[in-house]
This record gives C-alpha cells, structure tokens and sequence, in this order.
C-alpha cells in the first residue's frame, strides 16, 4: 500500500482509524494549552521561517497562500528539493496542505498522519483534521474578509484542484490569484539542489515497443480523436518516462526524471535538465533522427515559454489531462486550442501491459516472493528469542530484496509495524516509535521492492503466539475479502468502484470495516501507486492486461492492525453463456498465515481459491528457491500451502451435513 | 420498472438488448432505402410540421435546433402539451432528443426505442442509435460549419445538460444560443390545453408532517448552509408537491402540477396556475398566514420575471439544484448570488420517509400485493384456455388494482410481455404487437399502481408450462440477485452503485448480464422513478428510511426477457461488532414462480432469505386477502409460500453431504 493520496477515498471511515494513533501515543505529542507549550524534541522551530514568509508574503501583496505538499508534476511522492510543506511546517507527512496568513498558519492532513504532524509541528502551527479541499475553502471564507485574494503557485496545483477551490470560494467573493514567484522558495535558503545523477534506459529484455513504436502508437490515438489534436502534453513523470523507456533517480523510491513532453504529430520536444542526458542516451533519442521520430531536447525550465510560441500558432489544439497537468501550464492554452481529458492517452495506453511487460512483471513477483518468504521464516525463528524490533525486521526484508535479480531498491518506506502500532494504516517505524516484535502481538509488513522489470508491493500480516478468537475472524474476513475480489468475473469494462464492496462485504456482515482503498495499479519499474487503475471512482474500467492490488484490512484502535495485500493482473475468464469477460490471476506470491485462518468461515468456493493459489505458489515460487539455493525457504514455503481439506467448508454446510450423517447413521441403527 | 432514463447507466450492455425488437418486428418498420419507400401504417407524415418549422428558423435566424423530449421541470413523464419531440418527428417513446437543420433531420434515441421509432418516424427523418449528448454534439460538429449557433430552448435544458453541450462543443467553435421563442409551439396549432382539474390536498391520515413543519425543517438546513443562502428555488414537480402535501394532475401516471416554489427565509412564493388552486387549498395554504408561514401565489408564467426581481436585490443569494433546474431560471441569476447542488435539500430531505410515510407505503404494498397476486392465479387457470392475451392481461391487473383502496390508477403503463416480446425491456403491448399468452413462452409483467398512501412497481416472471434449463438457470440467478442485493449488510451512507454488482454477479459468473440499471427510488404518491434514490452513479448514498426498487433481469434476444423487482426500505441491521449498519427489508410481497427456481444453485443463506420473505407475505397479505373475502387467492399464496427444504442448499454442498452420506455408509457396513 505505502502511505499515500490514493487512499482518501474513504476518507471518513478512514477517521476511524485515527484516535488510535493518538492515544497510543499521546506523550510524545506537543500540548499547547500549557504555559509554557509541551514540545517533545521531534518538533521543528518554524518561527524563522515563518516570519520570512510572511515578510515575502506583504511584499508580494499576498494575504493567504496555499502550500501543497506535491510538485510541478503532482507527483505523489516528491524530491527534497519539492519538501516546501515540511520545510514551512516542520511535518514531513506525504500528504498535506498549509495555508499561512499573517495572523494565522494551518495545516490540513488526514487520520493517518494526525498524530506525526502533533509531534513534528511547533504551537505555530493549527491542525485541522478533514484534509478536503472543501474544508480549507471553508477556513479561508471564514477567516478572510470578502473580496480578498487567495494566492498559490500554479505549479503545484492541477487544474482539478484549481477548479476545486475555484467552485467553493466563487459563492463567497474569495478569488483564487496564481503568482508566479513561490515567497517559500525566496526563503528557503538551503534547499537542497537537483539531483546530479544521470537518465537511464531500460534493458531491451524488459521492452517489448521501442520508443517510436509508442510513440507512434500515441500519435494514432491523437489522430483518431474526434477534437483533432496537434499534440499532447506530459505533465506526470511516469508519462514520460514510459513513452521513451527512460529512468532517473530524481525521486525516492521513484525512478523518474523530471521532464515534460510535448508529442506534436510530427516533432517531439522532451523538456529535461539536458545536462544529465548522457551521449548515449542522447544518441538512442536521436539515431534516427529522420523526423518525425527525431526527438528534440530542450531545458526543462524552457516549457511555459515553448508551449506559449506553439500555442500562439493558429490551427493548434494541445490535449492534456487534467488530473496531472499543472496550472501554469494550464493557463497559457487558450479554451478553444485546448482538449481535456481526464488521463492523457500515455497513461490509459501505460494501464494496459503488452505481452513481455505482464511476463516480466510476473517474473519480478516470483523474485520478490523469495525476499519475502525469508522475511518471514527468520522472523518466526528469530522473534521469540526476543531480540528484533519493527526496525530490524524492515531492513532485514530490505536487505533480502537488494540481493534478488535487478533490484533497485524498496519501492516505498516498508511498513513494519507490531500490535497497536499497526492500527495506524501507514505507520513507518521510527526510532522514537520502533517496538520490539513478540509472540504475543500481531506484526504487519507492508512492503515492496523495484527491479528493472518490475514494482512490486505486498502485505502479509502474522501472529507467532495465539491469536484471540476476534483476531482469527478479523484475518479470516479480511482473506475473504481478497479472495472474493480475486475470484470474481466481471464483464471487460466494469470499474474497480463497482466490485470493490467485494473486499469488505465479509466484515461488513459482522460490523468491521476499514479506512482505506482497496487496491491501485503498478507498473514495470514505475511508482508503486501507478495511476489510473485501480478501486477507485477515478479509476479507469478493467480491461485485459491491468495490473492492480488487492487489500483489504481491518484497524482495531490501539490494539492490533490486519492487511492482506496482493499484485494481481486481469485475465480473460472462460463461462458457461458468454465472452468478453475477466477475473483476477494473483501474481504475488506467499502464502497467508495458517494460523489466522478459520476455514469454517469460508465457502466452498473460497477454499478452493485458496488452495489453487497455493499450488501456483508451490509451482511458480518452489523452482526459484530452490535455484536459488534457499532449501530450508522451500521447505518452509511447502509448508505453508499445504491444502486445505475442501469438503464441509462453511458453518452452514458442516452443520447440513453432520445432519446428514446424523440421519444415516440413525437410519443405520433402525436397519441393524 | 416503467420505460425512463434511469435505465441508461448501462448503455452499452442495453445495446445487445436491442436488435431483438429490431429482428422481431421488421415487417413492421419503414425502408427508406426503396422506392418509393415502405411506410407502415404507424408512421406519421412529418412534412407539412417539419416545412412550417423549418421557416420559422429560418424567421429566427436559426441554424440548428435541438428538441428535447422533457419539460420545463425537466420531468420524466411529459403532459400531452409538452410532448414536442413526439409531434415534430411522430416518435412517441419516453426518451430522445432531436435535432434539425435546413436540410436535414434527426433523432437519437436509446435502445429501447430503437424499433419504435423505425415503426413512427417517416423518411423525413433519420436515427442516430447512440442517444449521449456527446453523440449530438458530435453530429453538430461534423456538420455544421465553424461559428455557427446551436439553438435551443432555455426551458427544457437543465443546467447539466446544457453544460454537457457546452464541454462538447467548445473545442469545435460552435456557440450555444438559448431562444426565448420556441419555434416549435409557434407551429403547433392543435396544441393540447392544459390541464383545467383542481390542484388538491393529500388527506392527513397519510400525512405526519404539515407543509408548515416541512417549510421550517427546509429553512433551518439553509440556514446550517456555509454558503448562507437567502432563497431556494424549487422547479422540480415533486419538490412542491411534497413541501406542500399537494398533488394534481397535469401529466398521466404522475401525480403532479406545473409550478415552481421560491422558498426565502421570510416568503413563500408559490408559481401555479392560481385558477386551479381551490378555495380549500388557498386557505389551506394561507390560513394561519402570520409569515413567515405564508404561501403567496403567483402565476406560473411570472417566475422568470420575479426571479429575475429576487435575485436583483443586494445580498441575496439563490439556492439551485443542478439537476432539475433550467437553463431558463439559472441563467437570470448571477453567479455570485447562487448556490448549486446536485439535488436540492428538499430532493434529499424527501427521499428519507418519516415513520408515517414508510408505514402507509409499506400498507400501500400489502393491497397491491393482493392485485398482483390476483393476476397470477387468473392467468394460471386462463391462459391454459387460450383466450389470453398481453393486453386482456395488463387491462385485468389494472383493474384488480382500482378495487383497491386509495388507488388512483396505474403508476406507469403496464409492461406486460410474452415470449420474445419481453426480451425488450421496456416493451408495452399495443395491438399491433399484442401477443397471445400461451404455456410455451415465459411472460413478464411489470405494473405498478398509484395510491393515495404510496407509489408501487412491481415485476414478476413466470411460465405456465416447462421452462428450458436455461430459462430455469438464468432466472434463478436473476433471483440469486435479487436476493444478494436484499440481504446484504452495509455501513449506513454507502452508496448504491457500489453495491449494484451483487445483482449481476450471478448472472456474471455464466456469462450474463442484463443492460438497465438495478433499481430507483419510489415515494409516497410521487413518480414511479423518484429520484434521487436508486443504484446509480448519480444516486444518493443509503440512509435508514429510504425506499428504492432491486430489478434484476436477464434478456434472451428474440426469445425471452426476465425480470424479478421488488420495492425495499433500507433498515438497521444488527451485526456483531459494529453500529449503524443498514440492510433491506422488501416490501413487495408477491412469491415468485417456484417452477423457475433451482434450488440447488442458491446458497443456504439465499434459501434461508427466501423462506423468510416467504414467511412475511403470509403474515402481512394473508389478512389482508382473507379481509376481502378472497380465500381462493389466500389458498393460492400459501402454496406458492411454501417453505423450501433448508439443507444441502447449494450444489457444492449437496456434493459435501453426499460425499459423507457415502462415507458413513460404508463405515456402517464395514462396522457390521
């Protein structure tokens, strides 16, 4: 999962989740109201910084400005360099947004990050905690006086969110105000610089379509288009990144670049800091530089001043999505050469893998079963001797994952997380919070790993002791969850929205539920939360080919957190009447803890998924290991999914059947 | 369910619905392609309307003219007066939009209608089959030249539609252009009049809350607004009827009046046709007038002019809902003074029944259940006679239903449907596709009836002689979804669309699917379809107390059409962890062809759902039937009650049992 935006949509029964955190954790959390303030030593002085910015802020004419927490590409995981938010704040959170005037500075985060922003933020700092946009719009109509403007920087707002807060300040007299200079950059003296390191291409073994393939591909989607465009801007990184097959290291556990495109029907103007483009890669862009398919490489701070001279021609039509393009951008297109679609065509082709990109992604997940498998074999011997922490676990499955084929490090800050600390959804362990791993608490670990042909991301959640009976039907319901999601068919085109109940209707029955999303889409070597697919309403329909998570969970307060998180890619489903239709092929690989398992809970139909799975694991997984010399891991892994018994699979069907054998054995006694 | 818009969410599926019509009826559809061309007898000669309209655009400078099948409330069910679509092209179904120009004309509709409008339209016209806006407005694009308008009347778009439109068109440059003078009344000579009956009262035994009560309730939820609006605009026609408990009778099954409210936080300013407002209902309406509690009638035509007077005041702010507000009223009043919401909060408020409403609602349900159950044992002993047909079928369930107290005739025209008739949804018999009934084909009826206490709609689907397996299976699945819908547990503000799969899932898991949406609000004495409740997108979330119709179906082009739909209220439900909680409890109350059900499909928990909804038909309608002296219906329904067998209630488990019974059989006799 990693901690993330994606997971807001449900974002109230997501404040559920909160108070746990809150109250597991109260002392080290700062307390205003005394005099003087508790600070605990994890808060940051903002004063200076503050002070600065509001000192830019008059001189700039700015009465309220807006601080996301994103950058130019509404990247959710973001440089250094883009920290503006935790540099103003002090809250190194991913997902926030401060607004500061001169009397005033609030931050605005959701239930996963309340109890971090109340021990990172000094008492200069507000928090408000509904992180919709409607209730800062609503914070700043109350706060300011009519007619005032409220100022941003136009590249860190997509035009969704502009339109967002334009919609909900129109009604009051509030108007939104673009300005060009960001005051928080003027002040932030030691921001650190851009990274140095150079571009990358990807192997030719990971790479079914060379570059021009996709981009031909892409131009024929524009041309079939009904609006007729010209050309097509890239905003997200992972655009184009995918359409030349590049990679950089701009971003943790991202392998981006910053950069722009624009794809003409006959030029190609790659925005990028042209001094990390190294001969070679200049040449692979270049080779064949029989235009159309000549690639031209311009300064990545030239693209507002290049789109305004290609947009200032007549006949031009720029199509753009409007979920990752930025205002700035936004606002140079004039309405009538501008066509909006909410993913650009890049990113609906990218949602869709061809052939090697789903053999290749398959192959990274039997890899990263392996890590994983070791993970948790050592920690089963190693926990009850008592000597690892969340901590030591984390970088134990780190470690295992570096030594797989084509590793490129963790693909987000891995979750390891014990008892009360994993009713938190997306706690990372820290040293303040580090907890030492016993049998007598449930363990979660939400992890995953980049290779060259693949993201990968799982969650496995255990206990070394004995569960309580709660605990058993709490994991037991979250199983039935992924496993009636992952069974299902559906007809090619049904959106994840509409089969998502799916993963909760099991402890819906018994009154639980849980606070996040369900699944999102990851891709070859990309962002581990690859947009669009997924569960959610902005989600794209399933067709063949999509690769999403699966994972439900359950969060009981200040007491025990559970999440079953699989990869699985959308497979063509044979039926009885009709064609055209799908089911889910896990391709994540580890078997769930037995001992959470109350198969009584489970249909028939449920049992027999599972031990199918457990024949792909023992099939596809056994051969790796073994390869890779890990025996005892095999033997372990054998162990582990091992069938089920499949008859007399649910309550109701036990009990029709002892009936049953009730019946005949009376039946027999008559007969004697 | 009664042909409407609803249905449209599942555009693409209903197009597999079509053609059968299309197969089933050519004979009887025009061929433009001869000459001269075949005409059947349905179709209307259009020239003589057409030519006159033609002139009057070219009068009014008009290019393009687009004619909407609604309203000015932009209602569902049209009165005879408004039914302008029906009189410019000679198509009479309920949906569709038509565009002409100069030279050519056009109607899009859906694919229900399809067939129909091949059978009415002569070759003055064409049909496009993608009845979307973006079809229209694709078509415009492609053949008008850049620059010019496309007119339209202000009154009949709503604020979305138009909106829709404009996204469209903008990026060719064709500009929308409202016209005060509609072209096509200008023409019309033998316009029907309007209707002269009296507007009257809902008598108070179904009534807990006065219009008083009502009117304050409206007020404080606009005083609770953050927007702080001044003023409500109500052009819905069930928005004033259910403000001020009054009903009338301007447009056929549908209970309602022209009018509009103006609700201010001192006024009130009723817009009707004040000559049909009683001497009664004038008193009614203004007796204890010490206002702010005083109704003052305006006439219906001056609303655009005292809107226009309102919204000219300083300080003054309207609230509008998006989806029934015209384009008329929105665009008088200026942005900075208005307040928009999908819905109204009177849309919203309404569609939560008081204790009062859900109890005559569900009484309403026990007297049509008698109706509907009359028909079945009618047919069962008639149709074996042949003498039988759809149309002596609807007539006899009509008049079963005027027996019944409080009835005020049919709630939409009755869908009663044999054989491949039924395999169009939306199919009503007319005598030139009348079809006998007869034991060989599966027949559908869907009726539903207006009450003084409530609205019903309700489906059935039964065959008099051996059904095929396939019928069997796919009704049991239609069933299977039904039930699945019925008995699930929801956290209370879930919303419909994503639950609405488990009424296709059964059907999915072969291969099936069925291309209309799965159910839609009902209200006391209101529309059939009342929105904003029901399983679409666009569809309210869930809160105890609100009525909506499960509709499943299946339909097997050119041989049969299933459909099982039942009106339920959301309840509580008791689970074991957790509160606020919801489930349905169906208020619908009629058995369902035992003959169609296999019960070795249905799980133990369906099978335990359906001998309790068994149970409550002869609890509440036994008394009832018993009450009217009907004792051979009362018969009837206790056999077709009868509890099923309970265990080895789905295949996997028969399998399970057996497996055992074996198993302690062959322990037995080794034993001895």
């Amino acid at each position: 999962m990693a901690s993330s935006a994606w997971i807001l949509v449900l974002y109230v029964a997501a404040l559920t989740v909160t108070s746990v955190g809150a109250a597991a954790n109260k002392q080290a959390e700062r307390n205003c109201s005394l005099t003087p303030p508790y600070l605990p030593s994890t808060t940051v002085n903002t004063s200076l910084q503050l002070q600065q910015l509001r000192e830019q802020m008059q001189s700039l004419r700015i009465t309220a400005y807006i601080i996301p927490g994103t950058d130019a590409h509404l990247s959710e995981y973001i440089a250094s360099r883009d920290a503006r938010l935790a540099f103003i704040t002090g809250f190194t959170g991913s997902a926030g947004t401060a607004v500061v005037t001169q009397s005033k500075a609030v931050l605005w985060t959701d239930s996963r990050y309340w109890v971090q922003a109340e021990r990172q933020m000094d008492c200069n700092w507000e928090l408000e905690k509904d992180a919709s946009i409607s209730s800062v719009a609503e914070w700043l109509m109350s706060e300011l006086p009519p007619g005032s403007p409220v100022s941003f920087d136009p590249f860190l707002f997509s035009l969704e969110t502009y339109q967002h807060y334009a919609s909900y300040l129109e009604s009051s007299s509030l108007h939104l105000e673009p300005k060009a200079v960001n005051p928080v950059d003027v002040v932030w003296e030691d921001r650190p610089p851009l990274s140095s390191e150079s571009i990358f291409r990807l192997p030719d073994r990971v790479i079914n379509r060379s570059w021009q393939m996709k981009v031909q591909e892409i131009r024929n989607l524009m041309m079939e288009d009904l609006n007729k465009p010209t050309a097509l801007l890239l905003s997200a990184l992972d655009e184009t990144a995918w359409l030349f097959n590049l990679r950089g290291n701009d971003i943790p556990y991202n392998p981006f670049f910053y950069s722009y495109t624009l794809l003409t029907l006959n030029e190609i103007w790659l925005f990028v800091h042209t001094e990390r483009v190294t001969k070679d890669v200049e040449e692979y862009l270049t080779a064949h530089c029989s235009d159309p398919l000549c690639v031209q490489l311009k300064p990545y701070d030239s693209v507002l001043q290049d789109l305004r001279t290609y947009v200032g021609q007549p006949g031009v039509k720029v199509w753009i999505g409007t979920e990752y393009t930025n205002y700035a951008l936004y606002e140079i297109i004039p309405q009538e050469k501008m066509i909006t679609s909410t993913y650009s065509p890049v990113l609906t082709s990218k949602a869709v893998k061809d052939q090697t990109e789903e053999q290749v992604l398959r192959d990274a997940h039997v890899r990263d079963a392996v890590a994983v498998i070791q993970l948790l074999m050592w920690l089963e011997k190693a926990v009850p001797q008592g000597n690892e922490t969340e901590l030591s676990a984390a970088e134990y499955v780190n470690k295992c994952r570096s030594k797989q084929k084509d590793n490129r490090g963790p693909s987000f800050e891995t979750i390891s997380a014990s008892g009360a600390n994993a009713a938190l959804a997306h706690y990372s362990p820290s040293v303040e919070t580090n907890r030492r791993l016993t049998v007598d608490e449930m363990y979660l670990v939400d992890s995953g790993g980049q290779y060259l042909d693949g993201t990968t991301d799982i969650t496995r959640t255990v206990h070394w002791g004995t569960p309580t009976p709660m605990q058993k039907e709490a994991f037991t319901r979250v199983l039935m969850g992924n496993i009636e999601i992952s069974r299902t068919v559906f007809p090619s085109g049904t959106r994840g929205v509409n089969i998502e109940m799916l993963g909760r209707r099991a402890l819906w029955e018994v009154g639980l539920n849980y606070g996040h999303g369900t699944g999102h889409g990851v891709g070859n070597y990309f962002g581990v939360h690859e947009w669009p697919v997924g569960f959610q309403t902005n989600n794209i329909p399933f067709r063949v080919g999509m690769f999403t998570s699966i994972e439900p969970g359950y969060y009981k307060e200040n007491d025990f957190g559970i999440r079953i998180e699989d990869i699985a890619v959308t497979v063509p489903a044979q039926t009885k009447y009709g064609n055209n239709y799908l089911t889910f092929d896990t391709v994540s690989l580890v078997p769930y803890d037995r001992k959470l398992i109350d198969i009584a809970l489970l249909s028939s139909e449920q049992l027999q998924w599972l031990n199918n799975y457990y024949m792909t694991i023992r099939q596809l997984v056994g051969p790796e290991l073994v390869k890779q010399g890990l025996h005892e891991e095999n033997d372990w892994m054998l162990k582990n999914t091992d069938p089920f018994p499949e008859f007399g699979s649910s309550a109701s069907i036990c009990s029709s059947s002892l009936t049953l054998i009730a019946l005949a054995v009376t039946l027999f006694h008559s007969v004697d």
